[in-house]
């Protein structure tokens, strides 16, 4: 197969789509923004809507099928957001029942896709200005928090906010707020700098999920609001279905990372 | 009565629900972000919110109701949308049935309300910034025109983008692009720099909305997406009941609109 980083993003579907790569999506499509994908049915769909409106950083929206639409219009026209991830995740009122390759058995009319930035774009932004990701150099998860920050309440869904942990050298801080401030529609500014225990964390190296990571002198932990909050959020009120990406195994879409710049 | 300019938002909105002040709203409480209201069915409430999220630049969503609730938690937590507002309007099927001055008698359990961004923000940004706004200048509505641009479609919601202009100074027009992206959630930067034609405005002495304004020698029409878009395109659809603050006669929030800038 050819270098995946160079695949357009079409071509990167397809290849899912034919069951011709079930790995994770990392490094496929180079430049072009991946999204992660939450289910539900319309029942729930304006307060989850509504949810993600109230908390943009946790919880920035790329994308929103119409009711029983698979096609998520507006940053690939041409995908099917029921075959083109290579895995996905089925959970019935709140446990995990299934793990597939597509979703087409479990698609009804009444169902809503939505699509939500990930960090991967902005860490891009931040390797370009020569700022380090300890998680990629390390080759393992970016380390991931519960705190003590709340969300704000939309109808049923609730809870705190989950954050992801980078450590940055003291002198790169201001510049990683910078550079990460300019993409608010991938979790864009830091929620917190410096002291863990400010928001609920007791233990930096003890992770709630994903991997530790080390912490060099000097270093400072800079925490982004986490794409895991919706999908803990969710699964927290235990919807009668929920269907998710599995991690890392993200939707490619159509869009330029520098598209989601606001300057 | 004293200087409405340095009443806090709690006491113009006060003001406002005893029936001791029933004029426009321009200049209360001053550097505090006024918002448009647009009030529908739960029914509709998705495809509205999705047609928002779809379309921010005309449709910037500062708050959604709870449906039922007439309290907009995140910029007025103290406030009642039904009593808040110097003067409403109500449309059945599209059409204008009332103008009232409290919403009390038409608030349905079902109801949800929309505030959404207004230009006054930013055009204090551009005041700061030395830049001319010729319609306060000149003390008359900006003008306001229906252009070829179309809105994402979202459910039933559809329609053409309407924009303001603002005739800007060459020497100013970066600058002004610069100053109104900082805030996207009040419509953000321009969506057009020049010619009104390339957007399917016909004569810029003609606008569809709002007064004609003075464009002097070396000064570029710059076109922003207009907070009138998504009142035209719910009022296309005929929605059974909609509800809307009369022109001038905003929500004032309590927050300061530097609050709303992204850097």
């Amino acid at each position: 197969m050819s270098n995946p980083a160079i695949l357009t993003p079409t071509e990167a579907r397809a290849l899912i789509r034919e069951g011709k790569w079930n790995r994770p999506t990392s490094g496929m499509a180079a430049g072009y923004t991946q999204a992660n994908l939450a289910i539900l049915k319309k029942e729930l769909a304006f307060e989850f809507l509504l949810f993600c409106q109230r908390n943009p950083k946790p919880c920035p929206v790329l994308d929103v099928t119409e009711a029983g639409s698979p096609v998520p219009k507006l940053i690939a026209p041409d995908a099917d957001i029921r075959t083109d991830i290579p895995a996905y995740r089925v959970y019935r009122h709140g446990e995990l029942v299934d793990e597939v390759t597509d979703i087409l058995s479990y698609w009804e009319d009444d169902m809503v896709a939505f699509l939500l930035g990930c960090s991967f774009t902005f860490e891009q932004a931040m390797l370009k200005n020569d700022i380090p990701v300890r998680h990629i150099e390390e080759d393992c998860n970016v380390p991931m928090y519960q705190t003590n920050i709340p969300c704000i309440k939309a109808g049923r869904f609730e809870g705190p906010m989950v954050v992801s942990m980078r450590p940055v050298p003291e002198k790169d801080v201001v510049r990683a707020v910078q550079v990460t401030s300019r993409f608010p529609a991938v979790h864009g500014a830091p929620v917190h700098v410096g002291n863990p225990a400010s928001i609920g964390i007791r233990d930096i190296h003890q992770p709630d999920f994903g991997d530790r990571v080390t912490v060099k002198e000097g270093e400072v932990p800079v925490f982004w609001a986490c794409g895991v909050t919706p999908q803990a959020v969710a699964m927290h009120m235990k919807p009668e279905i929920m269907i998710t990406h599995a991690p890392g195994h993200m939707f490619i879409t159509d869009m330029h990372e520098e598209q989601y710049s606001v300057l």
